[in-house]
């Protein structure tokens, strides 16, 4: 099964795409769309939009899951980000998949074990999981892979539980 | 000149198509798109993102305008009404067009000519100036309107300055 996560925002949306096979996951790649602050808000979230959808056709992921980032600083800034999401999911969706939203504190609780993990912990574990030399860099690829992880690890679970096997 | 107006929201986005010769302006159409609160939020944003841009597709506006709606009661609102616009905007520029924003403020100070004007006020001046033999509804439908007759206004204003003849 492959998983795209996907770790929106305005200026930088991480993304990374996993595979599950049995007990290995596998980085297959990763990256991050950036979007320049001096251009026009439309401009950026076509850039978004256009940029998740042609990862998902290049990549071909099984499912897609996305950071529900609803705790932001301040209702401007979820504002903000809200629009990068929303159309992150419209590419996603254009792409051929239908975005799966998971919390902050279930991406934490699924990889790290608990939902109050620090950024680090989170990276120390992307690192682990996925059998890595360094640190997956930027910070944004690290969570979208953690989103991806967390979507395996409940699509496994979610299985297992229905009787079949991944 | 033609204007589509639009006035975004996850469970209902208004919108409106305006034209304006000279001194004469026209509601040519207006709508809502509504989404089923129960259906998964992507469908919903592909929802809003799909119907924006078969309506700009369908009516050609020249430019589309839509409210920039960041003083949301809480992070929580501002990040779902933030996701709904983000799909309105990606849904305009694939059918063509670029959306222009315009804060509550500006559109309110445009239409009625004070910034603190109430709801019911701007209906009043959107029915007027389209020379409606009744108020528009729903409601969102007349913000859209007062979006695009802002937009009209100050895009005479901008054509004025620079000499051009509307």
């Amino acid at each position: 099964m492959t998983v795209m996560g996907i770790d929106p925002g305005l200026g930088a949306s991480g993304w990374a795409v996993v595979t599950g096979e049995g007990e290995t996951l596998t980085l297959v790649a990763f990256g991050a769309i950036r979007t320049d602050p001096a251009a026009q808000l439309a401009d950026r979230l076509v850039a978004i939009c256009d940029g998740i959808r042609q990862i998902v056709s290049v990549h071909s992921p099984d499912e897609v899951a996305i950071e529900d980032v609803f705790l932001a600083k301040d209702a401007r800034a979820a504002f903000a980000l809200g629009q990068a999401r929303g159309a992150a999911i419209v590419g996603a969706a254009q792409g051929g998949c239908r975005a799966h939203s998971y919390t902050a504190l279930q991406v934490k609780q699924s990889v790290t074990g608990h939902g109050h993990a620090s950024k680090d912990q989170v990276g120390f574990m992307v690192r682990r999981l996925l059998n890595l030399a360094e640190p997956l860099r930027p910070a944004d690829c690290a969570d979208a892979a953690a989103i991806a992880l967390c979507h395996l690890q409940r699509s496994r679970c979610a299985m297992a539980i229905a009787g079949v096997t991944p």
